[in-house]
């Protein structure tokens, strides 16, 4: 894409009335635009980051047998009141409107009572079971403050997995899997080496749970990492007997829950009637669970991460784009050859195509957008046939021949535009 | 996919609370399901119909330079209030809640002010222009009333694109522009024929509008249609004699508004200050068009449009798979083999694998289902190394070599799945 296309602009400086450093960044970057305290609407570049980490968690999602559905934003209180989590006294997050005739009702903020019901109209038998059903979707929670940026918001969309099992042993083989997947996702969006599968306080059902906390200094969590297993525990627990744990031998960090999942039991099918008949025809409960992770929130945690002084740092399997190709003073002509050149190569580039802007500028932009690669095409580089490649998240330039370049780049980097219409 | 694994499951009969045939039918075969009136969840297969018509729609508003950005359901009041929007007496479809600090905010039901709002942080001058930006995002609307099934609803995903041009002339010609890749998406998703960009009344810049008016008898529109020409004029603006038409030389009609284009004109960016410089040196203001399409509308027209008497009835390029393998009684292992072969080939097959179904409720699911290619493997068929092949949308059946299958198939059918994260 041609920077002038692009309408969104930098600015100058970071926002005076954010505090992190996710939200500053990508708003003076133009990946966002804050509509109101906790609530963002996503730019182009913005979208296309949330999109590759949507993609790679949908893949991972479909690899270990989701289907993907879409549930919806309004709710209908007839069902949460059976579960008992209608009311303000129990659930402080709700959004609640009205219908033109009075009736009230909620915006979603989870999804385990609707799908409980409508899976009703699905599963009556053994042979119905595993299900394992996820979406997408935006959930609205009325948070009393908002800060953290796009860490913590009123309205985001979150990807939440619900599974369906005939009993705890095939929910428990699933759960595994599930943590299994959830690995590879942080692993794919560049987060793995810094995120804990970390044990964490459960619901009725299951004393305990499972959290994806990235180290983070802006996260709300504290943990405690178990350095020579690689796992570690959310301080909320960390003293509770049954656990055993001994804390000095662990070590304190802070963190960002980047996911969790959760064994719910047969908490909601029963009191939702979500029964089947078993192999021997007795009516059981449906063992359920929950998996989830906030896209929006992962994006943010990926640039509090990895961002430095002069700006956001993407890695490659979610920036924007793969290639900054940032021309400079003289040789338009043959930048823009270069650009349909690796355009024709299938990398997804982004050109600064600037005719008003300064080297200076257009540098300081590249940096503050965060692409993976940087080439710069001047009029010096390319009396050499050459362009001068850097990654962004090293000092180490090279000067590449532009005819080889498009070689290079097919085989450096990724190819994350599907799903995107192009 | 194999049937056995897809969790939603055919309803013998259509719901009762449902009038419309698109919802009788979605819901019957397992597509939607009803959350409350007006308020419908999309289901695996009625997710893929809605990914591919949303995809189609992203290909072609991407190839007439639509950047796609993605703004929040929840609404600051301040901007409405500036343009004159915010009150229930200008607007009456409003959503309204409150946050803990009691301020209330509105759900989105349009777009026009917070993303002209958005834009003058990045439009100022002549060059920043044109800019054409859209999004697929949710609206909610407090409809007095629901009917018509998906095609009118309180909650739903709308294609909405904005245009910010420096004149009108800029203006028309990407206004022509849509007209044309509407054309395109409608031709796509199965409508075309049946579908007229109709002339419809204005808003309070331009006396007219264009609407996409598809034949269809659930349609809530009456329609002219000058058939030499192949356009139409809404019955609301028929009579205005400024448009000199005789009604007596075209011929009524019944319709459903798939889609709008819309001249804004200044309106929006005078009250919002979104305001550029230009050549001159002089402030102009932006000027504005806006452009929806709803997906969920357009699967319930195209729902509407082809279903006959055994159930739905899918174009290839917005079907949730284009072929349906029935395995009948016998050939077990021969069927799942010509599955394999067919995935293989990157064939998008739903395989009828269920044990305990008959031959009879396995052919009126595939009907009521309406993949547009049904292949029955039964014993007999496979017995003479065939399978026998079906369009969904003729009686012919023709016996096929399974051997043949695959290469008949690669050039028959469409690849929707991009997006889908497959």
């Amino acid at each position: 894409m041609r920077q002038t296309e692009l309408f969104s602009k930098t600015q100058k400086s970071a926002p005076k009335d954010e505090e992190s450093k996710n939200a500053q960044l990508l708003i003076q970057a133009g990946f966002i635009h804050k509509e109101m305290a906790g609530v963002y609407s996503f730019l182009p570049l913005g979208k296309r980051v949330l999109d590759n980490i949507m993609q790679i968690i949908r893949q991972e999602m479909n690899a270990i047998g989701g289907q993907e559905l879409l549930l919806t934003g309004l709710q209908n209180p007839e069902i949460w009141q059976k579960s008992g989590r209608w009311s303000d006294d129990a659930v402080d997050v709700w959004f609640k409107t009205k219908l033109k005739n009075d009736a009230e009702i909620g915006l979603s903020w989870t999804h385990e009572e609707p799908l409980t019901g409508l899976m009703a109209n699905h599963i009556s038998s053994y042979r119905d079971l595993p299900v394992y059903a996820y979406q997408m979707q935006t959930k609205f929670r009325n948070e009393l403050r908002a800060k953290s940026g796009i860490m913590r918001t009123r309205e985001f969309i979150m990807k939440d997995l619900y599974s369906f099992c005939k009993n705890e042993q095939e929910h428990q083989e699933f759960y595994e899997k599930t943590k299994e997947a959830y690995k590879k996702i942080f692993d794919r969006v560049g987060l793995g080496k810094v995120t804990y599968v970390t044990e964490a306080s459960g619901g009725s059902f299951s004393k305990f749970s499972h959290e994806f906390q990235t180290l983070c200094d802006a996260g709300e969590d504290i943990i405690y990492i178990d350095e020579q297993k690689g796992t570690a525990v959310n301080k909320e627990i960390i003293d509770d007997p049954e656990l055993g744990y001994d804390k000095s031998k662990l070590k304190e960090a802070k963190a960002a829950e980047v996911g969790n999942i959760f064994t719910l039991g047969t908490k909601y099918s029963q009191v939702l009637g979500l029964m089947y008949q078993d192999e021997q025809g007795n009516k059981q409960p449906v063992f359920m669970g929950s998996y989830g992770i906030g896209p929006a929130r992962t994006m943010g945690v990926i640039a509090e991460v990895y961002a430095d002084e002069k700006g956001l740092v993407w890695p490659a399997q979610v920036a924007p784009f793969q290639v900054h190709l940032v021309q400079l003073a003289g040789g338009q002509e043959q930048a823009d050859a270069l650009y349909a050149d690796l355009q024709n190569a299938g990398v997804e580039v982004l050109y600064d195509d600037r005719a008003e802007a300064g080297a200076g500028e257009k540098l300081a932009d590249a940096d503050l957008l965060g692409i993976p690669w940087r080439v710069v095409a001047s009029k010096k580089t390319l009396e050499q046939d050459s362009a001068e490649v850097k990654p962004r998240n090293t000092q180490e330039i090279s000067l590449v021949k532009t005819k080889d370049l498009h070689e290079f780049f097919e085989s450096n980097t990724f190819k994350t535009g599907a799903g995107r219409g192009n």
